[in-house]
């Protein structure tokens, strides 16, 4: 029992792995997918026909399976937390109250309120939180967040800025323009609407000032406008600069420390090699180098395996061993075609930064060369990737 | 009576500190918040109903308010001036004319005009004022304020950019399109109302040209539009990238030298650590880090206190003390919660940061391993955060 | 019979070489221009007139010419393709289809069209497929989608998070806009409309919700757009930063270790030196100083040769060889004239980083002083660029 | 004659010097500003009255003005070129090709039409010209230039990118949307016109797609529009920061050199000094440092006299000097008021830089601090600055 929760637990993790956990991800996603988009066609008069019977069909088919996963994943919680793996109703509640525990309950309001026989516009306002299902699974979406937590001081200062310019040129706009156009600059409230649609440069037109003086202020708002915008992107540009570095650095710092070739290096070296070296992903049977293609990297290999087609009988290489360095060195094209035979991680070394590491590093440069020796000398030329 | 004038004054100051600072800035920003709400609303005629005998009444009483506090500022300023505090009303004088001071004295107007019976649009021009009062509390303004202040020139050149593009596609666009559409582009102060919305990319829409001409010149206007938010974005983020690294590590550093572990370093050595670590504020009662959870970094005390709750008895760690580094060391998820004891100040330290220091500053890991190794040696297990 | 293809393939290729290359690349994008400005012209009812005879021509001229080079290049396909060199068909099936082959195999297809008499409509359709033809020839498309490819995982993170906002923005002014406007918001489809219009701050206008709380709605959603395009843009600076630095020291690393002035440094120091050099490029007879100005750099010749106008006779140098080193040293304005001779790849030296070079490489420094004094003492005077 | 005519030549450079050149330049100035607002106010029918023939006078006046402007820049050009010197009417001819020749002699154009009697429309045309002469003095023009010229390869890349999506997205539109709107959609130059106002994000909403594909098609090329403009500041950030980087250094390089505690320095240490100081104008007459306030940075004195108010008799520092160190070396605020005697050029350092400067370059805090101790023991406490 213990075995197959661990199991379902496996399955239902935001990075699966196993067989079966590519699959049960896909199908997951499939479901958000068409239960959003019958909930959105639905709503269409015109587009019903002869699939209008489908749409509530596919809503409760979803909302009941997100019902299914609700129990599994509240079932398995204690599995799940670590700490509170001895009181059950705890880990529960822990897991209730998280974000992905609150979006899963909401993803089940639908089914109820669809029980309840609730009008459809009620059950669609929280089927479409039924997007936020796929946050754990967006590639980014936590770089992005964890940007915009390390820089909100700043944003919020910005945005504290933004209603100080909106709420003074609505005044300023219904002193001036008030007595023209009474009908949409005749309130505060009203000018709002025109100076939050000019301040972002969204400018609907709907509203729009026709006195001298009203279109100068206006002039001066979109400039503000801009400016805001830019500040905007000048504060995310620097901190997601700087966590984008920071990301990488940690990834890469994890990698480089599990091929072997590396670990006689001290911590001060291998800092400066994990900064030279870039981490990429390759599904099995993506190709990674294609013969007779020029070469301007070199990659490591992290965990997996590749395949080099070699002419007598290919050659498969493991975790901890490299290829690709012949193009750096000799500067001649790929001389083998290497494609990934289990789903792979590899670090690879540009040209440039291979330069710096000569440089800076001419140990580790030597390293390199002389295993590529090694190969080019070998009997059988096996390995000549 | 010396003692209390510098109560009140402490208490008035953007940076409280005391039990009741707190309170009070609160109700600052609420008087604030309530007064320019009911300016806003008031002005709409069909929200009166039931509520429109209290519009005026917050009025009178936020400005009211702001009266007695423009009173009481004006009787402290020699006390908060510490050059001119033998000449009472020179040192009034200098507060008065500060931006402060301007913003106070605005304030206060809108009494004046309600005392003297003027329409109500009068008062609500100053009342909006009331916001620039939130100012000096804005986290991030001034940092906003100085990245304009150092860039000015090249956004003063830019600006003057603006304006030749601007003079001269409203010309162009009245020879072009003038006899076409006499109302809108018949002369040239109607055609740079088109211009200045085209440029700034907002596009109204209320005025757009209609011959083969005028839309080629639109769209000419329309590229040097994105050109010139995109050179105003530069600007922004190459001054904004250069102050914020400049007022972190100011503040960074003045942190590092009051950390006891810090103190044998040299200059040149906290100069480097300074630039690793950053800085972060946690309230009273805020959890730092959450037992069971993965942690990638670790903390100095620079004030404050946090508690870490130990099974036999929670332990207390004060200014100039570190805790969480076992996950940076073992790679473990967080053996203990700590929360903060009282507010604090702390230093945090990244994994990435940490390999750096690793690397480059082996003594100081030295010393963070020394301290932690003793820590797990503990008879009681008591320092296991 | 070789030797013609092989001269027929490098007229075609993306970087053309030799005395007949540069025609025929004019010519092929004058077909692309002229092609595409008749489809896009021929549309046009009341363009037509004394020339409305000239369009078809045009197009099938164009169509006719694109698919006589299609059958070329598929005819050279083994020429270019090193690997399968000695398979034909499969060489020619791999370039049909790469992107390239398919943009022309898309070119053809209007010839097609127009002979089997279909309406004009559809010939245009793959008519305007033509400007992808330009896509090799256009400098920094490729750095571009290097760009775009490295931050790939990021952006399609931003894109689902942007979708988030869409759907539940739509839903959100469904359910508040629906009532009052049921044209326009009566379905969450229309709202979308509404929805991405605002979001990415285009903002039509011909639909405008009405209602109080549509209102604060659209605020809130086009906040979330200035921020989406921050974000973006963010994303994009990052990734065009360290591709940028990459490729520029790529190139400059491989012209640097073709100069002969560097070539006894060693790698370390020929790696920094890199970075402070910057690549340009002058076609023939471009003049690179002129005499009377003042210098702010020097250059050093990669490829190509340049005159120098002195007096008694012009002086040319060749690859290997620097000049304009007399305005870093004294600052005097540049003493003569400096055109290109034939195209040349120059390595240029900025003062501020040829300052950097005496602090940090005290010997590349001197080595360029001696030969300027060298220049100054010679006899005629021949050598004073 | 040739002393009264380099006194001219003098008045009338882009950075004037000596007494009577600021007058010059503000008269310039003011007769740009006058001319340019005549022209635009005159086109309006509503605003003449009892102004109405001051407008021509004006425009009269300032195009008088600025042939003898001509006239004057003709004849000096010989002083002023210095290789064609003696070759006047070459070195003429050098001025009127260039940007600044151009734009004068367009500027005379205005009232050779006048005289001529043309119609004011034509003389607006050129008048607007006018704004051009202010080019040369704007502050930060030529930087922005530079960073256009040297991103100019991938800008026309990403320009040509912007053209297909364009012609593309204006096909797809034509085909989708023709039947529906033929009036704004039935032709692919009047779809060009909906493209480019959706892809540079202005959204004029005059043409606006109803079908379901073509508003489909238009969320695409609004996304396409983000991401240019993405693109675009991408671009620019990146050639922005180097250039502004560039041009700061070899300002400091310069203003550095001639400090003299920075003279027995070596080459290097200079080159790092000069990356930490920064430079700033004074006016005369501006106050630097006020008495009682927080100090941040100190100074260095390149050009000008600056006054310290102390007690007994202010001090006069000159270049070469520096003040206000003891804020840094003892946190205290300022303890005396320094005003700008003349226009300055001082170079500041912040305290941040001041620290990094202590941590790497020891020699240079040491002699900073000595002169400060010297300060201080002086007997009649003359410069505590």
């Amino acid at each position: 029992m213990a075995l197959s929760l661990e199991n379902i637990n496996e399955l239902l993790e935001s990075k699966p792995r196993g067989p079966w956990a590519r699959p049960v991800r896909m199908v997951h996603e499939a479901a958000v997918g068409a239960g959003v988009m019958a909930i959105v066609v639905s709503t269409q008069p015109d587009m019903a026909g002869p699939w209008d019977w489908s749409y509530p069909a596919i809503i409760w088919t979803v909302a009941a399976l997100f019902a299914v996963e609700f129990g599994v994943r509240l079932a398995l919680a204690p599995w799940v937390n670590a700490v509170h793996r001895d009181e059950p109703w705890r880990a529960r509640w822990h897991w209730v109250t998280s974000f992905a525990g609150l979006v899963d309950c909401a993803s089940v309001l639908p089914l109820i309120e669809l029980a309840a026989r609730m009008p459809a516009s009620q059950a669609q306002l929280f089927g479409c939180l039924w997007l936020l299902k796929l946050v754990p699974y967006a590639p980014g979406l936590d770089l992005l967040g964890r940007v915009l937590r390390s820089a909100r001081r700043t944003l919020v200062g910005l945005l504290l800025g933004f209603i100080m310019v909106l709420v003074i040129a609505a005044t300023l706009a219904y002193v001036v323009e008030g007595e023209a156009q009474p009908a949409t600059f005749g309130s505060i409230p009203r000018a709002l609407w025109w100076a939050v649609s000019t301040l972002t440069t969204v400018g609907y037109g709907d509203e729009v000032p026709v006195t001298v003086l009203g279109r100068l202020l206006a002039g001066g708002v979109m400039l503000c406008g801009i400016g805001i915008c830019a500040l905007w992107t000048a504060i995310l540009v620097t901190g997601f600069s700087y966590e984008m570095r920071r990301s990488e650095f940690l990834r890469t710092w994890d990698l480089v420390a599990r091929v072997s070739y590396f670990q006689g290096l001290g911590a001060a070296t291998i800092a400066e090699v994990a900064q030279l070296l870039r981490p990429s992903d390759f599904a099995t049977g993506t190709v990674v180098i294609r013969r007779g293609q020029p070469g301007d990297c070199m990659y490591f290999i992290v965990t997996g395996e590749v395949t080099v087609d070699l002419k007598p009988q290919p050659l498969v290489l493991g975790a901890g061993e490299f290829f690709g360095e012949m193009a750096l060195i000799t500067g001649e094209p790929r001389s083998a075609t290497v494609a990934a035979r289990t789903n792979c991680e590899l670090l690879h070394l540009d040209l440039a930064d291979f330069r710096h590491l000569e440089a800076r590093h001419p140990e580790v440069a030597k390293l390199i060369d002389a295993e590529a020796k090694r190969r080019r000398a070998e009997p059988f030329g096996m390995r000549q990737s």
